[in-house]
Order: structure tokens, then C-alpha cells, then sequence
């Protein structure tokens, strides 16, 4: 009997994947190319598709059997009718009907879309931080990619809310942290995020990236020890600490997962983010919840992308 | 055969009650003393007991059958253990084992003991809010008394949290309005509580009340039309609604409940902090939720006292 595999679109702000990921969660198959989020969803779509075509017909050459398509993509967007509503980071998909468009070309195969940070927070859940932790119950999954939004697992039971924008986080207004530098952030992605550092590099240090830099160039400075670029990197995480406050006094969660760049930068971003949480959410609330980096690392992005088909199946 | 009844406490920062409501949620008896929270819980007690023993003894006098006693408290508390914590408007209940204490003073009937935030969500859910609309899955109760704290039902269920402190808002921080006039508040019940008018005031119309003002002269004053009193109110409104907005953009809730001042200053209070709530959260999340005052009007206070009982024997 062939093997039963599940593809997977991960669909993000700067880059797009398509994968094959066993049940097990092993990632099989990976191409990935860059994101431009203006083009429109139907000019796009073509090349998607292709990728998406290539994937199957190497699984099956492989003896293979494919048995759905996931989809991870940045909210707001409606799960249960397969739309992506109005994401910044993705102007050219508002709207688009992203399950009708992948059934209509793949028809034999089941297609089910999920918001990425829900997707995300399944997958550290069920192969990443959760493995370790039995009983995990209240968790926050946060995206930390080119964007930011919120994963939360509550009861055991991912949290959709009334119409499904629980923790759609982008424009989430977080108090200033003590120690911020920069002092005027809006929303929390403008500060808490891949973003985030971009609008903060831009602010804290003009003349260190002449134009406006890209998300990669902070990151790799702040890796390589780059001062300026570390600083920015610390300042989004005091923002990054002030708005897991919120969530920490709200919902007592027993863990905070911080995905994408959060893995990438570790504790350059997540050592400033715990000082200020702790400073500014109830003691009781903090003590009982760790801060950690995605526990999935590199193969977030493909799990998260098949978690929508994997619970769709009910597997 | 007797009609079966409840036995309800509902202790405040400012007063306690002690009631007898049936299980459709009706009221029988209600006597009420002022709270003194300095007071130690051991020296508090024995007039607490004789009181629950007087009200017990009329509810059988009348032919009735008090089943259990429900305890309602401000938390920090342990509902499990039947411990207060260390709620700040109660300093001499810190640590008390009240659970225990009931129960030694009336062995024959058990007893349960819930955060007041927690019960009164369930109050409203069950026979307030809730009955005028079915399928209330998702839905925030805000104290709103002399202290601030949340009881927060998503999916239908009560959130506690991984150490029972979720919704425990009181020191939560919460952004500045933008149209705060007051601008220096710590925690979010500094502002947003009965507790909040009188820091508020304190600030705001210090020559107005001549040395500390109680809560209960700024809410009189503000019915009565005063402009001083109707400030603090507004004032206090718009924090109240810079926390909400947090609430509903993590939560997406589809309904929000104001409790006691709440209900009493009704509009004075819930207009500017609706208004604070469009202004800072989510559009489509504010769309997609109402903010109310208690349904339970008067009543809050008795029902939600009993429902810890009534939840903990199954009705």
C-alpha cells in the first residue's frame, strides 16, 4: 500500500512554500520561492498551482499517495468558507477564494485553508513543543514572521472566537514598555514583527541601512552582531514582552511560542520580551508560563502548512 | 416535598451579601452588611456565619430545603481549594480557608466557592444575557464593582487559565486612551472600577470632594448631573474601553457584560467606553460585539452568589 502523505502551502508576507510532510510530521518534499504580496491572487496563482502539481507528481513517482491539500495563509481570513479576507502583508489575495481555486484545479484531493498562526499554534502543539509536554492545555502560538498574529490553544481547543478574529494581532494596541526607546508603535506588528523591525530600524537608525532596509538585512546584522542592529532587535522585543502581558494577564496561558524570526533570533529578541513581561503581567500569571522559540525550528513552516489538511481529516 | 433552594454569599469590597435564591434563579432573601476588608477573615467570621445560620433557619421556617451554599469572592482565589488569595480590596481574607471555615460552621451542606468575575459570568450567562440569546458561546463579564476582574466563557466554557488567573485584570496595563484627560494609570482597576472613580477623582476634581471621596458619592453625584462626578465617569469609561479593546481583539468576543456600577451609571459609563473600544480595537472584532450592562440589574449580586453551588452540585 502506497504510503499516505499530506501536501502543504505555507503562504507568507515574504516567501511561499509548498511541501509533502508524512503524518508523522516529517517533511519530505520542500520548494519554496518569494512572496510579492501586491501581485493579484489570480496572477499568481498559476505558478502556485504548478508548484503545487510538481509536488504531487514527484510524491507519486516517489510511490506515494497524497491524500489533501493544506493551506497556511495570514489572516483575517475565513477558515470554514476558504476565503483570505484583508492580511497587509498580502493586498493582492484580498478576497480571494483560495479553496475554490486550489479543489477547481486539484479536484480529486480534499483542500482545507487555515490561518497561519492557527495553524502554527496546531503544529507546535502536536509535533513541537508539545511532544515534551504532556497535558499542554493553554498555549499561544505567536507568528513573529513578516507579520505578527496569534495561535491560541485554550481548554486544549484552538480559539476561533465570534467571527473568527481571536487573535488577529496586527493592529493589536499594546501599552509602551518602561524601558521603550521607541516610543510612538501603533499597532503591535509595527513593532512586534519582521515588520516591526523594519519600521524600528527605520526610526532608531536612518542612517545605519541607507533606504529602507529589508527584513533579512536587520536580521543577519543582529546575528552577526551588528550593535545598531541589535538594538532594534531588543526593542522589538520589549514590544514583543508588553503585548504577551496582555495575553499572560488574559488568558494564563502555560506557554508562549514565538515562531518564524523568533527562532532565527532566539534570545536576542526573546530575552528582552521576557524582562518585559515580567515586568509588566501579574507575578502569578508569569511564573507560570515559559517563553520559548517554535520547537518545529525550520520545519515549522511545512507542518504548519499541512495541519489545516491534517485535522480536516480528522488524522 | 420542600422546594429546594440555594444559600448564596457574595462578598465585596464594600459590602456582603448573604441570600437564599431558588434554582430558577429567583431571589427569596437577601441581607447585606457592610465589608471592612482590613478586618482579619477569622474576626469577620462568626457574624458571617450567624448570618448564613439566620438565613438557613428562615428558609426552613418558610418550608423550603437549603441544598448548599455558594461562596463568591474577589480573587485571586482558589476555587479547587477553597482559598482566597490575596485580593487587594481584602487584605485580612489573604491565605483564608473559606471553603473549610463554611463547611466546619454548616456540616450538613456543602460548599463551593468562586471567583466573583467567574460567577457572575456564568450568572449572566445562564440567567441573564444569556437568556435573550441562544447560542452565547463567547462572552467577557467585567466586575466593574469595587475592584476590576473578568470572567471570560469561550466556547461555552469558563476559562481558567493554567493557575486559575485568567481574567484576573485588576493590575492588568492597558494603553492610554487617546482621549485620556488622566494619563498616569498603573493598572487597569486604577481607572476602571469603583476603586478607579476615586483615584480618578483624587486626580481630576481634587478641590470637588474634600479629602478622599467614597464610591458612592461620585456614582450619586454623577446621576444627579454633576460635572465633576460625570468627568471622572467618562474618564473612567474610556479606560474601561482601552482594556476591552484588548479583550476583544484577543478573545473576538460576541458579547461583553457590565456588572454592578456598571449597571447602576449604565450609559454615563458604557458610551465613552464603547466609543474608546471602536476607536482602539478591530473593526470586523467590533462589529461583531456588544457591550451591555448586566441583564441581572439588582439581581446580579444574589445569583451570582449562588452559582458556584449550583454548577458544583450539577444544576
Amino acid at each position: 500500500m502506497a504510503v499516505e502523505t499530506i501536501i502543504g502551502v505555507d503562504v507568507g508576507g515574504t516567501k511561499t512554500a509548498v511541501v509533502e510532510v508524512n503524518p508523522a510530521g516529517e517533511t519530505l518534499q520542500r520548494v519554496s520561492h518569494p512572496t510579492d504580496g501586491a501581485i493579484p491572487f489570480a496572477t499568481t496563482f498559476p505558478a502556485l498551482a504548478d508548484a503545487i502539481a510538481t509536488t504531487i507528481a514527484s510524491a507519486r513517482a516517489g510511490g506515494r499517495s497524497p491524500l489533501a491539500i493544506g493551506i497556511a495563509a495570514p489572516g483575517p481570513l475565513h477558515a470554514g468558507r476558504g476565503v483570505v479576507v484583508d492580511p497587509p502583508n498580502l493586498p493582492g489575495w484580498h478576497g480571494a477564494h483560495v479553496t475554490a481555486a486550489v479543489s477547481s484545479r486539484f479536484p480529486a484531493l480534499p483542500v482545507f485553508l487555515e490561518h497561519d498562526a492557527k495553524a502554527g499554534a496546531l503544529a507546535e502543539w502536536r509535533f513541537g513543543v508539545g511532544r515534551t509536554r504532556p497535558g499542554l492545555e493553554h498555549m499561544i502560538f505567536l507568528v513573529y514572521g513578516t507579520g505578527m498574529g496569534a495561535g491560541i490553544i485554550v481548554g486544549g481547543k484552538l480559539l476561533r472566537g465570534a467571527s473568527e478574529t481571536a487573535g488577529e494581532l496586527a493592529t493589536f494596541r499594546v501599552p509602551i514598555p518602561d524601558d521603550a526607546r521607541v516610543r510612538d508603535v501603533r499597532g503591535w506588528e509595527d513593532a512586534a514583527s519582521g515588520r516591526g523591525l523594519v519600521c524600528l530600524a527605520h526610526v532608531m537608525a536612518p542612517d545605519r541601512w541607507p533606504g529602507r532596509p529589508e527584513i533579512h538585512d536587520i536580521v543577519s546584522a543582529a546575528l552577526a552582531g551588528d550593535p545598531a542592529a541589535r538594538a532594534v532587535v531588543t526593542e522589538s522585543g520589549r514590544w514583543l514582552g508588553s503585548g504577551m502581558a496582555a495575553l499572560v494577564d488574559v488568558l494564563n496561558p502555560q506557554l508562549i511560542v514565538v515562531g518564524s524570526l523568533g527562532v532565527v533570533l532566539g534570545d536576542l529578541l526573546l530575552a528582552p520580551a521576557r524582562e518585559s513581561l515580567g515586568r509588566a503581567a501579574r507575578p502569578a500569571a508569569v511564573a507560570a508560563c515559559e517563553v520559548v522559540p517554535a520547537a518545529l525550528g525550520e520545519h515549522l513552516s511545512a507542518v504548519q502548512a499541512i495541519m489545516p489538511a491534517l485535522v480536516g481529516l480528522g488524522r
